[in-house]
């Protein structure tokens, strides 16, 4: 029985979804685990398209998932996609084991920092005054933490920007670490 | 007893964080709640500000609290803070009551419309071609739908742009949903 890995990530927003999806289910076998995949194309029921039928479908497929692979690249934003967010919350509170991987090489602080100003207290504050995180971490500390606590961290992939949605290395950083987290043995 | 409420949100970065988890506390008070503040300035442990110790004490608090009450107001791009809506996710995973406000009105397509084409197929995509969901949530439905699930709502308020994240009607909104779900009644 191949453990099976909940495939979070905005993958699922692109226009090469199913592509993607096909390319990591690939990846997901050649490395002995069995992928799950929650974008369009990976199942049968294209009636499961309401917003609360896919909300119902990703629970169960991460109910159904022993870890999580999380795409954490930067989307429409600093960040990444508060979807795939919720979703890692979602599993590391259920006790699970999670990986993860971005496509940007840098620091949080680092692609935030054209529109920050550095306060007297040597404080970031962006344009809103807010303070801006200086932990050397790849996004808010609740993404890097929870890997940190389970002796992991988001391994990032300094993609060029035209495989910056599409460049599977860090997948295959992932389901390297998650190969050893089961104990599998490449055949 | 009262009922205890983890209060979530960007709060935490605003320059008037510890005003604003005050006024969220005694908010909390007035309508028979202990809130949880994980701001600075909301406890006299200041050692704890490394990025592994905030995350503890973050699990912790959540950890202790009965239900989440969280500022879902988009942060540093279309969409809530990332590190808010993990925890969103998180206990939700608990299967503890969530509550949610936002200071923003519209939905987060017509946030992203701007930057927006429609396709052939009637769908909206965004200048990389990604997909932008179109089921009038005010975010994505991985945010809508486990208040959803719960028989609750985001609670939108058109907040003044000053008051973007210092306004708190929504949070009335929510401690009053609150109060309801767990048979209060008002002083």
């Amino acid at each position: 029985m191949r453990p099976r890995l909940y495939l979070a990530g905005p993958d699922v927003f692109h226009p090469a979804s199913a592509a993607l999806g096909a390319a990591k289910l690939a990846l997901c076998r050649e490395y002995g685990f069995e992928g799950l995949y929650p974008g369009e194309g990976s199942d049968e029921t294209s009636a499961s398209t309401s917003s609360p039928a896919i909300y119902r479908r990703c629970l169960a497929m991460m109910a159904g998932a022993d870890a999580g692979l999380f795409n954490l690249t930067p989307f429409r934003g600093p960040s990444a996609d508060v979807g795939t967010v919720f979703e890692l919350g979602f599993m590391a509170a259920a006790g699970k084991p999670v990986f993860a991987y971005s496509n940007d090489g840098r620091d949080l602080l680092d692609r935030l920092r054209p529109d920050l100003v550095r306060g007297g207290d040597g404080s970031w504050r962006d344009a809103a005054g807010c303070f801006a995180e200086d932990f050397g971490n790849a996004d808010n500390l609740m993404l890097d933490e929870p890997l940190a606590l389970q002796g992991r961290r988001i391994h990032r992939v300094a993609a060029e920007p035209e495989a910056r949605f599409t460049a599977l290395d860090g997948v295959r950083l992932c389901l390297d670490a998650a190969r050893r987290h089961f104990g599998l043995v490449r055949a």
